[in-house]
């Protein structure tokens, strides 16, 4: 490995590790690189979220969900238990692409747990013609048959 | 081991699993003895943090969260970081008894990842003089050389 390919590896390490809100001070300044796997896997798919969500696909948006009747969904004073009765609740609630607006996730931070799970602190904004509504969300990621997908998302919105 | 002891220890199986929201119809129905055992601890944490709040003793609450920097701590749209500063948050917020009220968790599913981590649903409620503040959350164990302690609460109040 070439000097300069080497510090581009180390500096996508740093910023995966910037991402991973990894607080120098408290952990070995280095992730081991099974978190930094973990965080790049978990990163993609909340990508593909957003980008079947800004092409008015709430099923492809629905894939980064496990598919079963365990996965938790709360948001507020609610909670939903249930792949497919959200995906219902989605289709109802965003019955348009003006409803849907554009999506965007910032202020990441991934934080591996163990080999199999992931915790997931993130804001939502939906930019739309006449609001933007936005917030915070704590997602759970396990590694499954699938790939990583979501088991437990607690969603906020600003009020 | 007796009947009457056997029978006891299967009850008390059943309740854990029935209180860690295990779904008989998508899991094993029996929990494997790992598993009830993070979900006995997690359990006791909360039921220590209860009490703490109920005897006025905020550092005891406080005790059930990882002394770390890193310990995250989301609430609608408010993002805070650090132990030390959520103590001081609740110190100056919770400055009487009256205020704090009598704290109840409810509604608890308790949901093992891996050996080392658990994520707990469940609903809260401050039982007030004038107001009984609600509402839902979602907290991230670890498994630590201090015991089990939480590293991540994200708190939704019913508006």
């Amino acid at each position: 490995m070439g000097r300069s390919r080497s510090s581009l590896v180390l500096a996508l390490m740093a910023l995966l590790a910037t991402a991973a809100g990894v607080d120098a001070q408290n952990r070995l300044a280095t992730p081991t690189q099974a978190d930094t796997k973990t965080a790049a896997a978990v990163r993609a798919v909340l990508e593909a979220q957003r980008d079947a969500w800004n092409r008015g696909d709430i099923e492809g948006f629905m894939d980064g969900y496990a598919r079963s009747a365990d996965t938790v969904f709360v948001s507020g004073d609610s909670v939903t238990h249930g792949w497919q009765t959200v995906l219902d609740h989605y289709k109802k609630g965003y019955d348009s692409r003006e409803k849907m607006g554009t999506l965007a996730f910032t202020d990441l931070e991934i934080v591996p747990l163990g080999s199999d799970a992931a915790v997931v602190l993130g804001r939502w904004r939906l930019q739309r013609a006449n609001d933007q509504p936005h917030g915070t969300f704590t997602l759970i990621f396990r590694r499954t048959s699938q790939g990583w997908k979501i088991i437990h998302d607690h969603t906020s919105s600003a009020s």
